[in-house]
């Protein structure tokens, strides 16, 4: 009865976390929501007020598939920063990140056919390639990102349909792609016609040294498709996002968008397009950084200080998260069971790798809690390390 | 580099004609656009408001995938007149019809599986459909909707994903499944082992007569997702439809959903949930019919008046289409071009038709203009019509 491609759709674990999280007395470390408190609250009430009262007609009605024409204009503004050649049919309004991923899908998998991803990769994104029935080849990475020579070893026996990448704070690991690695990758790119798609919801939230140029400025726009989102940087419930790209590839993306879901709700675009005309968008950005600064700061000093010296962690220069290796043969799903018990919850790493590895790893937010939380959290992880052994691999799966 | 599905994909009619309309002095009877003067303006204001300033954080953040739990106990209320036996569990909150549609093949629509439908059929559905390389057979249907036994003959050949299906003036004639078709086609869905979709955008437009059983509530819910929406009956920007079925298929239609966008936006739910919370949506339907069914009145009127004799057209009792035949040998899509040199639009008929038969058909919309415009635009479609010959339909094709 199922099309073929249902027979293996499980729930995510990003699923059953939503759900976990909403226990009283839980510390969760483990969703990927930005903090409510740092919405622009009262701008984006005034925005709402004013959009209905000045185009109520307009904000609540059908309206085109590509998006809101005059957002879709401060999107072109702000990207020409680096990419003066872009009009606003370079750029189509998604219904978050998480369509785009779906309507790139849609355009370039057939069943069977190869995607490269990083190793490990966001699990939404991974998600959204395996509704289409991709075969997902993992390629390796380190702390400066993906392994531009794994890829090229990769590249002589697949032509994937495309990579995708999260070159700034990666979700999951926090980790950036390296500036020589981006110009390594473009050039890769370039030699064997790869088309990326690089995904940068995080950007923005960088708290120290320089923001890197994207893959899609550095590379004129050739060869990448650049997806970002207001998500995390006025509220995700707007479900508002982006996609950039050749106006070729961009009106297809539109064309499938139609027959997807017509348009991304007007409302939400609507107030995102008047809540950027009041000019406080970067300064607001600016107070979330600090803000996210502060958190990541305060969690790993609560690392080091509550947790055993056989865990390491890396230290993330902006995003959301962290990421995190308890010693070799610790299962992290195990740990998770048992964390959840002293209620604080994490993401165990395995479910971000493709090839199913990193069973040790796991993946810390530090946007979502407060200070205080970030150390009590912690320090019941650490807790739990220090106790006895871990439960079995099977309980753990019925919960995650 | 395309998948397979993309490299037939066209820009669709609906399309053309949202940007058709924009130009000024047209009267468009073409698009499916709800009058924007009819929505709650002031009352969705006061949702917004009161939304932002009470549940600000949970409107703007991230939410779950089925959809704001208060929204869902309220469709499950409203449906449960019929079906007592529903949940919440039973419903998930869409992202416009169109996104259900979207889903819906994607649970149930491998390369090549067979679809019945309506001959005609809505537009959007079939590019739903075609997205995901279905083999569409159209099923005759006359003024009493879908002819049943047409279907069981269809049944003798192919056993299909689903039938899709408009049970209330339906778009894009205008007609509603008779009470006694409505039971045959339920025994017949029955026997064979067939899954219904029964797309209900329109069916609270009810302008005389008794509302019509749903097939979903006649059938106690067995073998047939029913999907409705709110944007023809409060306002479509919003992007707030749900979708209700068994258990099953509603929980695996989530997990698509999760891969697809995560979530229909939460501020658009937040409003529509406030909004009925106010207890005026019902009253404020009952404006919308009565506001429409002066239109359609109208429209009849301006017909009768202004159109030779030689075309023919139905009286729908709801929704916000109007039916209508030209001579045969008449080419509605020739005829469109020289309607649109004197500024009146409205779709040809044979768009809707998987066929390709219906060319002398057309589709006028009554919704969205006002009793001045309606007139004047079947004045000038008359006008034309007892001018001289059309154009060829090589130019149509290249306009539409």
């Amino acid at each position: 009865m199922y099309a073929d491609r249902i027979k293996d759709l499980k729930s995510s674990a990003i699923r059953d976390i939503l759900k976990l999280t909403a226990r009283p007395g839980m510390i969760s470390l483990a969703g990927g929501l930005p903090a409510p408190e740092m919405f622009p609250l009262e701008a984006l009430q005034a925005a709402a007020a004013q959009v209905l009262s000045r185009n109520g007609s307009a904000a609540l009605q059908y309206s085109i598939t590509e998006g809101l024409i005059p957002l879709r204009e401060k999107i072109v503004k702000e990207l020409n920063g680096d990419n003066a050649h872009l009009t606003i049919e370079n750029v189509v309004i998604t219904q978050g990140s998480q369509q785009a991923l779906e309507l790139l899908s849609k355009l370039f998998i057939d069943k069977g056919r190869v995607v490269f991803t990083e190793n490990p990769s966001y699990l939404g994104a991974l998600q959204a390639f395996r509704l289409f029935q991709a075969e997902i080849t993992p390629i390796s990475s380190d702390e400066d990102g993906i392994r531009v020579d794994a890829l090229r070893d990769a590249l002589r026996n697949q032509k994937p349909a495309f990579l995708y990448i999260m070159t700034n704070f990666q979700n999951p690991t926090g980790i950036s792609l390296s500036l020589e690695r981006r110009h390594e990758l473009l050039q890769t790119a370039k030699e064997h016609d790869l088309l990326i798609i690089e995904d940068d919801p995080y950007g923005e939230l960088v708290f120290e040294g320089e923001p890197l140029p994207s893959l899609f400025s550095l590379g004129g726009g050739k060869n990448v498709i650049y997806l970002s989102t207001f998500s995390k940087t006025i509220a995700p419930g707007l479900r508002v996002a982006f996609a950039a790209g050749s106006g070729e590839i961009i009106s297809k993306l539109a064309m499938a968008k139609q027959g997807t879901d017509l348009q991304t709700n007007t409302l939400g675009q609507y107030i995102v397009n008047e809540y950027l005309e009041s000019g406080r968008h970067h300064e607001h950005v600016d107070l979330i950084r600090r803000t996210y600064g502060l958190r990541r700061d305060r969690m790993l000093a609560a690392l080091k200080a509550f947790l055993p010296e056989t865990v390491t962690w890396n230290r993330p220069r902006g995003g959301m998260f962290l990421w995190l290796a308890f010693p070799p043969g610790t299962h992290s799903k195990d740990l998770l069971l048992r964390c959840i018990e002293r209620n604080v919850a994490f993401v165990p790493g395995q479910e971000f790798f493709p090839d199913g590895s990193g069973t040790n790893t796991a993946r810390l937010n530090f946007s979502n809690s407060s200070l205080e939380n970030i150390d009590e959290g912690v320090r019941r992880i650490g807790k739990v390390l220090r106790e006895t052994s871990c439960r079995t691999g099977e309980q753990a799966d019925m919960l995650l």
